[in-house]
C-alpha cells in the first residue's frame, strides 16, 4: 500500500530529518501574522477584496526563486480530503480550510515554508524546522517577511507594531512554537505539573493540532502567548530557554527511568511495540499512544532494529485523512482502524 | 536458558504429541483408586504400616518390564521445588506432596503411567494420553490394574466394589477426565453455561490443577463424579460422549468466529501474540491467557510460523516450580515474572 516515492505527499518535510534534540523536540515553528495596508481583515472583507488580496500575494511571489520552487494551492480546487491532508501535515490551520473561498496555500519544496493567504489575517507566514531550532525557523521566517515587505505594504503602526485581526497577535505578530514529545514526564505523572507551570510565564501548551485539540501520543505544542511589547528575537529566545528546560527535564526523567525501573520500562514499551506490530485494528488515539511508547523505546535503545524516523513518519501516516489519501477513497471509522493497523505493520516490517 | 534435551524433565510426556482433537483436548486421563487388603487407609495407618504398604507396592513392580523402564521417586528425598514440579507436570496431586513420609511416585519413561503410593488411597494408578483418547488411557490403566491384582490383594467388596478412603470413589474407583481448551466458548461467553449444564448429568468441571483450582488459560478438567454402580467402561463412555459434544461445540464456535468476526478475532489473538513475544514481565495468569489466545490463533491459521506444540509446552514451562527448576534456584514473584516472559520470548523466537 505504501509507495515510498510518494511518502513526501503524505508527510511534512521535517519528519525525514533528525534535528537538534530530535528525541524530545519534533519540530520548531515560527508563524508571523501580517496584513496588507488598505484592505479590511479577511473576516470583514467582501469577496472582491479577498480576491484582490489573494491575487496580490500570489503575484508578489510569482517568478521569485529566493525560496526555491513554490507550489500555489488554490484551496477551492481541492477535495475536502485533500484539504484535511494539509491540516494533518501541519501546513495550515484547521480554520483555514473551513471556508475555502479565495484562499491560497503557498508551500516550498522542503515544506519548511507555508504561507496561508486569507486565513484570519491576510498573510500567515509559517516556517517549520526539524528538532529544536527556533533560530533557524525565525531566520527563514524573517527572510520571507523581508521579501514581502520589499514589495507589499504591511499594516503597521509605529506605536503598536503589526496590526492583526486578533488583538493577541498585535505587535510582532509572532507565534513561536515547539512540538515536544514528553513520554517520560507523562510516565512519571509530571507532565501536567511541568506544563501548567508554564502558563504563569506566558507560555501556552496545546495538543498536536493547535488550539482546542487534545494531546495524544504525549505530544505537546508549546508556544508563546504574548506578542506585544517585545521583539521577535526576545519572544523566540524566551520560548527557547523555557523549552530547553522542559527538554532537559524530559531527558533527565528518561535517564532516571532507565536507571531505576529498567525492566518495568522495557516491559511497558516492548508490549506496546508488540501490539503495534501485530494489531489488526487500531484507533487513532491508541496508535499514537503506542507509537509514543515505541519511539521512546527505540530512543532508549530498548527496541532494536527500528529507525526512529520511521516511527515519526507513522505519527502522520496513521492520521485519518492521510490514510484515506493513501488508500485512495473515503473510509468508514472501522476501515480506518483496519488500514491504520495495516499501515503500521507494513511499515515496521518493510523498512 | 532452555536446554532442549532436558525439556522432558520439565514437561509431561503427552505435551509433545498431537493427539486426536488435540486442538481442543489437551489430554485424557484415567485414575483408579485401589487399596490393599489388611491395611488401614493411609490416613488411619501408622508409620510402620505405611512403610510396609510402600515397600509392598514397590516390590511388586521391581524387575517388571511390562511397562518399560520405571522410575521410583521417593518423595521424601526430593526438595520442595522438585515435588512441586511433579504436581505441575500433572504426575501427582497437590495433596500427595503435602506430607512426603512413605510416599513413592512411580512413573514410566513416556510419563503415560504414574502411580502414587500412599496418597488418599494405598494406590492411585493414573494413565494420561495426549488428545482425546479416553479408551487408550483406560486400556493402559486396566493393564496396570490387572498387573497389580495378579500379585497384590485388593480391598474389594462383592456388593460395593473397590473400597476407597473417600466414599465418592467407592465402586469402580475410577475417575476419568479430559483437559479441554475452550477459548472459543470463553470468547463468546458461553463456557459457563455449557459447563454448568454438565453438573446436572454427573460431570464435574475443575481448573487446570484439579479440585479447588481456578481455570486459567481457558483450560478445564472435565471428569465423572459418580464411580458407584456402573462399570469403568460405562463411566468412561459417558464422559467420552459428553466431552465429544463439548469439543464439537467449541469447534463450531471457532468456525463461526472465523466466519463472522474474522478481523476482530485476528486483532485480539495477534495482539496477545505480540505481547507474548515482547513482554518483559508476565504473571502466570496473564501468560496462560495470552498463550491460550496464541494457541487458538495458530490453530485457526491466523498466526503463522509457530508450532502449536511449542505453545502447549509453554503452558507448562511457565509454571512457577518449573521455571525455578530451569533457572536452578528459588525465585521471588517478580523474578518469576521476569523469567516467565524471558522463557516465552526465547522459546517463541528460537524454536
Amino acid at each position: 500500500m505504501i509507495n515510498q516515492e510518494h511518502l513526501k505527499d503524505f508527510l511534512p518535510g521535517w519528519v525525514f530529518v533528525n534535528g537538534d534534540s530530535g528525541d524530545v523536540a519534533f519540530s520548531s515553528r515560527i508563524r508571523l501574522a501580517r496584513n496588507l495596508k488598505g484592505f479590511p481583515f479577511p473576516s470583514y472583507a467582501n469577496e472582491q477584496q479577498l480576491a484582490v488580496i489573494n491575487e496580490t500575494v500570489k503575484q508578489a511571489l510569482k517568478n521569485k526563486s529566493d525560496f526555491g520552487l513554490l507550489e500555489f494551492k488554490n484551496i477551492e480546487d481541492l477535495t475536502p480530503g485533500e484539504r484535511l491532508v494539509l491540516v494533518e501535515k501541519h501546513l495550515c490551520s484547521p480554520q483555514f480550510i473551513e471556508n475555502p473561498r479565495f484562499k491560497t496555500l503557498i508551500v516550498n519544496e522542503e515544506q519548511s515554508i507555508s504561507i496561508m493567504v486569507n486565513e484570519e489575517d491576510h498573510l500567515r507566514i509559517q516556517t517549520i524546522m526539524p528538532g529544536f531550532s527556533l533560530e533557524n525557523a525565525l531566520l527563514l521566517a524573517n527572510r520571507v517577511d523581508d521579501f514581502f515587505e520589499s514589495s507589499l505594504e504591511y499594516c503597521f503602526d509605529e506605536y503598536c507594531g503589526y496590526l492583526t485581526a486578533c488583538p493577541t497577535n498585535v505587535g510582532t505578530g509572532i507565534r513561536a512554537s515547539v512540538m515536544l514529545h514528553l513520554p517520560g514526564l507523562t510516565l512519571v505523572d509530571q507532565v501536567k505539573k511541568v506544563l501548567s507551570a508554564l502558563a504563569h510565564i506566558g507560555i501556552n501548551v496545546r495538543g498536536m493540532y493547535g488550539e482546542g485539540t487534545e494531546s495524544y501520543g504525549d505530544l505537546y505544542q508549546v508556544s508563546n502567548q504574548v506578542t506585544l511589547g517585545r521583539s521577535e528575537e526576545d519572544l523566540a529566545n524566551h520560548l527557547k530557554s523555557v523549552c530547553r528546560q522542559v527538554i532537559e527535564q524530559e531527558k533527565a526523567v528518561r535517564e532516571a527511568l532507565l536507571k531505576d525501573s529498567k525492566v518495568q520500562l522495557e516491559d511497558k514499551l516492548c508490549r506496546s511495540y508488540g501490539i503495534l506490530t501485530q494489531a489488526r485494528m487500531l484507533t487513532s488515539q491508541e496508535a499514537l499512544k503506542l507509537l509514543s511508547d515505541a519511539k521512546l523505546g527505540v530512543e532508549l535503545g530498548i527496541i532494536a532494529g527500528v529507525n526512529v524516523i520511521n516511527i515519526r513518519k507513522l505519527f502522520f501516516l496513521t492520521r485519518a485523512s492521510i490514510l484515506q489519501k493513501m488508500v485512495g477513497r473515503e473510509l468508514s471509522p472501522s476501515e480506518r482502524d483496519f488500514y491504520r493497523a495495516k499501515t503500521i505493520r507494513d511499515f515496521l516490517n518493510q523498512v
